[in-house]
């Protein structure tokens, strides 16, 4: 079996790369490099530059590394940036999806896995969330990943796919400080550009009807989501070797709350500041409550998560630590220019 | 005001365009003919052929016409072949929507109307849907329509586009012979072809939770949907020349439940049949029971339907009659072929 992953080169990509490669599994990395780094690729794993809307490349990537199933994690993935470019979102991720799948189902690859995200569910009115919530996008983000999710299942039934649609929670933390998110769009690195700059944690919103008025997430560590990926990459391999094409939909979380005020906290302890939070107006379009069950991934793939939040964060800082020269280096070229 | 009117030589597009003309607006249709007719288009009206993925076509269009406004029809519209085929169908139908758009937005062009489905809706579990009731749809055609409305929804705040969703239910009728539908996908050419073969009318079956136990659905004249995109047209056109960008979506219906077994009765009275009905099993994802709530667009357009349903029957059953001729033809040169 070889494993075709595209976005390998991402943040998210490059844990699913580590764990296949730790778990045994042959994987080829195909980037666009728009926002991957081809460092995160380990030596001895191929790396094909180019885009998932390359048909050609496609083509000759599933054929010359005999490529037996997909790991599908190439997209765009910014909230705010989907609400000004929809049609740049809908082009990258919907039709890139459509050409690699319909690559995919043309050279008989039988088992493909997609990365989903918790924002299917927009607004849940629930405790917590199952694979059976009522769906309710509210970004052109994801809306993406709802049709994307629709696209899979609906491929997979016409051509015979064994397919896997992984809603992803809060992703936080890293397996080494190399792997590290590099973005700043998440809560975590949000918080540490702030600590650089002097500043307490920005909370937005404390009057939502929380035991502390701030929203509550579910967040997962990375390693975590990433082994999720081998375990679901190998059932999908089993059934399609079975030829029982089957489709699975679950939530990857840890199935337990945190409060923005206690992620503070957490992260004022994990990384030895002590700065109070700066109270913000709410942002429009954040639900207070998101949290997973995640019953159905435990009971189907025998996954369950394994670090906790405090770990998320300790790794997360190590890898924002080890990056300060880089982004200092990068600050200046930008000067410099 | 120019409008440009994609998929304008089909069944439901000859409408719109027959009923611009004779409202006095200058339209020109794009349609690629790979289910319309150039029959269709009247004398007068320019008719590029050409695909909506076309980029250039568009550019070229939009310029040369100096079109002011959109009414996108073009897509594939067949449920069982969009679950046969959903990569083509999320290709035809949500990438030629982006690459619309997109030359819409780069243009300038400021308003855009695009025909949607009732099939957005799934199995609705209400007595009368409305805009407001969840979208939740079966079929990958369905999908497509949904993740459209999304895609023109978000295009039009990002880009100050003001857009319309015009949610068709069951079209039935004809203006004149010449526009009939002549696709048999849906029950009332689907019951013609029935009697042409010496047979009655098929029902899917009679016990679902209604009255008579067969489905209830509401239809509606296809001159009545072609008069609800003339007002919906204009006032966007007058939303976008008051640059105020908004979103408008609303059902197209009677309001009023027709049970198939009533449907079959109309059916044989309008065109003198008298055949029984035959009862086969349910189709699997037919719902029992789908009718629109009309309120919103009397209300917003001050638009209501103004023809029953027997004149869908009449209607539709001479335009049968007329078309005899010509499929014999067809079904000639097949056979010589």
């Amino acid at each position: 079996m070889t494993f075709l992953i595209t976005g390998g080169a991402g943040y998210i990509g490059a844990h699913v790369v580590r764990a296949m490669v730790l778990a045994g599994e042959k994987v080829v990395v195909l980037d666009d490099l728009s926002t991957g780094n081809e460092d995160r690729v380990p030596e001895g794993v191929p790396l094909v530059v180019g885009s998932v809307l390359d048909r050609l490349v496609l083509e000759k990537t599933i054929r010359e590394h005999k490529i037996t199933g997909v790991v599908h994690l190439a997209g765009k993935k910014q909230v705010g940036e989907s609400v000004e470019k929809p049609l740049y979102y809908y082009h990258e991720n919907v039709q890139g999806l459509t050409v690699l799948l319909q690559a995919v189902a043309d050279a008989g690859v039988r088992n493909f896995l997609f990365s989903s995200s918790a924002s299917v569910y927009g607004m849940p009115d629930v405790d917590l969330v199952t694979e059976d919530t009522p769906c309710a996008p509210l970004s052109p983000y994801g809306e993406t990943k709802l049709a994307g999710e629709w696209l899979v299942r609906a491929a997979g039934k016409a051509h015979g796919i064994s397919t896997a649609c992984l809603r992803y929670f809060n992703v936080a933390g890293a397996a080494t400080p190399e792997l590290a998110d590099t973005g700043v769009f998440n809560l975590v690195p949000m918080v540490f550009e702030r600590y650089d700059a002097g500043e307490g944690a920005k909370i937005f919103g404390d009057d939502y009807p929380t035991p502390d008025g701030t929203c509550i997430r579910d967040y997962i560590h990375v390693e975590d989501l990433a082994e999720a990926h081998v375990a679901a990459a190998r059932k999908l391999a089993e059934w399609a070797a079975a030829e029982d094409y089957k489709d699975l939909t679950v939530n990857i979380g840890r199935g337990e709350g945190v409060s923005v005020a206690e992620m503070v906290e957490l992260l004022n302890k994990g990384t030895g500041h002590d700065r109070a939070p700066v109270i913000s107006p709410r942002r429009p379009g954040d639900p207070a409550k998101v949290v997973a069950s995640a019953d159905k991934i435990n009971t189907v793939l025998g996954w369950q998560a394994r670090h906790d939040v405090s770990e998320m964060v300790t790794s997360a800082w190590a890898g924002w630590e080890a990056n300060k020269v880089a982004r200092k280096d990068a600050h200046r070229d930008v000067h410099k220019a």
